[in-house]
């Protein structure tokens, strides 16, 4: 559920008029709910209550500084990637043990600033990483907790890019190179293995992969203690679907009955790293039709939101449900592009859209996730402005750029300035 | 040809180390070479010499204002695609009447402030920007000059997001709506439509398009001649192939030797547009290898550029040439990945590569075009800084991101803040 409905035909988020914060702050223009995000995030901790899960929102998916500071007040630790994202983590005041580290590329800059901040643990890719941590923990005479990720190698129904928990993909180790490195984890002494991550892709609506991963991971468990390796965290990663379309993925009340039985019997404590499930649907991208082009094959409604603003429709064939701001009965075929000199730059594709006419305003729905975090220059567009809507006040949480921005780090050297 | 050689089984960037490059910038690193740059340019233009074309190049390709400065220097006019690019040719001292600005949804804003500022024409891409543009310079009380861009239908063996000339396409108008158009031309008292374009698509390395293209309009010419109507540009654009891997692009001689003859007989004034030709082998991308990841089914060899640093291999399946800044003999079978969760991350696959280790770098060749100007933050990563190597001298072009230029224009709202 989230809080864009329509009430006398025209778009609301909760309870301010849509097409008002268009017309104020101008438009390509990112507008988030903040009772909808409050709500995802109350509602997975309501289902998974009986297991007091930390749930660490996944900052790739929605990395503003505003999103992350609502969601860590309400209790949420965070998920990073990348010592940006543990800078954003810092600014927000996310206590550091509650922040958890993947990505198979670390650097060594970004593991030693994690180890000075003191964060919960890293979930470790590859045994050369945990070789190098161990190497960085020990020149800084400490030791460090890391969570082994698991490649549990379980088929997922969703786009290749964001499918992970194959064997052939690039993350996490498998379950028999994992065993052996838990088997002669003494000789890490910089490092205290305390915990298994797994995290299997993004955007799955069903449960069966959840389930099978966890009781690969589970027997896995038992497997080891009885080696006498005894463990503290499982951390179950993210990956929960949403509807952008006609998807019908388990509520997090279905998908907390499927696993808390499996996730109890570990007695680990239990992390989370859901990211989509949690702003997927708290956001919408406004856009503005500048053009209605009817050509001999096809029609054209190019809006001034482009695929610099949202890639996903281009780089993962994504569906995103397209609706005007003020209600049209009729529909039409056509295609939703933007202003980009590439075919690649569309929204929709012979989508049944509303008739809409040149200066009226479309939302593109479940904008939330990989929206603005994936946004780009190219073509040198400003990026999208960003407004949150709470408790019946608009705020800015994102300046639109000005063409100043675009150009803030660039230099002309001296020889071509002199003629 | 680029200046990107090994010398002692070391590569240099023109007569400086690109290694050294890489240890005192840091990587991801862009390295432009000038010389390659201004070369390209310049065997463009003398292979079009009888024809003295305006050389508009395309700033979408690279728009790095020191790339832009040192084009325009040598007598380059910008071919632009939006008011960010419009900012960026006036900050580098484009004359205006160098600048020719297309796309299909060009805001009003877009227009009026090109208008204000006097460039060469818009390329228009519809009649309904024909419409707006009019009205537009109307309350300006000006005339101003625009170019039909025709789109001729030809078929063009490139990746379908960078086809542009076939009639299912968003850009251009078809050669019958063209021709009402121009009959029906009086009624625009505000624009003067004083020339054609066409752009078919890019990374085109063979002739037979350009010159099917070239054919269609160059009939359509004489056409609209024998109803009185007169024009004054052709508008070729660019889309000139370049050799990424093993294809056999013709050469800018070769192509010259094509399409001159067709285009002298038009006896209008020539302009092309080229970008990746110009820029596409003046640039690099330098990346340093983090982790050797060896799985049960394949090596992943992790580097520190990322999909956000270089896109083209995720979005187009497109190939880079990858090789080490040290010369090694061994190559390997392997994936070269980035630091970022997502399975699309990857730079080559399934590629013999050197058999490199940690630390090491590796050149990511052909990197100059669609390469920084597509890049993102995504991940919270930084952005790579950019070096132009230049008459034996090293000028940073663009200074690497820091956390705070990620969250510059971010705002936590008050209400968040007070707990």
């Amino acid at each position: 559920m989230h809080e864009f409905l329509y009430k006398n035909n025209q778009l609301y988020c909760e309870n301010i008029l849509v097409e008002r914060l268009a017309k104020t702050y101008g438009s390509p223009l990112y507008v988030y709910s903040y009772a909808t995000l409050v709500d995802h995030f109350v509602k997975l901790r309501n289902a998974f209550a009986s297991l007091d899960p930390l749930i660490c929102y996944s900052v790739k998916a929605n990395s503003n500084l505003a999103i992350l500071k609502a969601l860590v007040n309400i209790g949420a630790g965070l998920d990073i990637v990348s010592g940006g994202e543990l800078s954003r983590a810092l600014e927000v005041g996310c206590p550091a043990k509650k922040i958890v580290y993947a990505s198979v590329g670390k650097t060594d800059q970004e593991i030693a600033k994690a180890i000075n901040k003191g964060i919960l643990f890293f979930n470790v890719e590859s045994l050369p990483e945990l070789v190098n941590i161990n190497r960085i923990a020990r020149g800084k005479n400490k030791v460090i907790k890391v969570a082994i990720r698991i490649n549990p190698d379980v088929e997922v129904k969703t786009h290749k890019f964001i499918t992970t928990g194959k064997i052939t993909n690039k993350f996490g180790i498998d379950l028999n190179s994992a065993y052996k490195i838990l088997l002669m984890r003494n000789k890490f002494k910089n490092v205290c293995i305390c915990g298994l991550h797994i995290h299997i892709g993004s955007q799955i609506t069903q449960g069966a992969p959840f389930v099978a991963a966890i009781k690969k991971v589970s027997n896995f468990i038992n497997k080891i203690s009885l080696k006498g390796i005894g463990l503290e965290y499982l951390n179950i990663g993210g990956g929960m679907g949403i509807i952008y379309d006609n998807e019908n993925p388990q509520s997090a009340q279905i998908y907390a009955n499927q696993i808390t039985p499996l996730l109890k019997k570990t007695g680990l404590k239990i992390i989370m790293e859901p990211g989509r499930f949690i702003v997927g649907n708290a956001g919408i991208l406004i856009t503005k039709v500048l053009y209605i082009k009817k050509t001999p094959k096809k029609k054209f409604i190019i809006v001034d939101a482009g695929m610099n603003d949202l890639i996903r429709p281009a780089l993962y064939g994504a569906y995103h449900n397209v609706v005007p701001l003020r209600k049209i009965s009729q529909t039409e075929k056509a295609d939703l592009v933007g202003p980009i000199c590439e075919s690649g730059d569309f929204l929709a594709k012979a989508r049944n859209i509303a008739k809409v006419k040149v200066g009226d305003y479309l939302a593109v729905m479940s904008a939330g996730a990989y929206g603005f975090s994936m946004s780009s220059n190219y073509n040198s567009r400003l990026r999208a402005a960003e407004v949150m809507v709470a408790r019946g006040k608009i705020f800015v949480i994102r300046k639109r750029e000005v063409a100043r921005d675009l150009m803030r780090n660039e230099l002309i050297p001296g020889f071509l300035s002199k003629p």
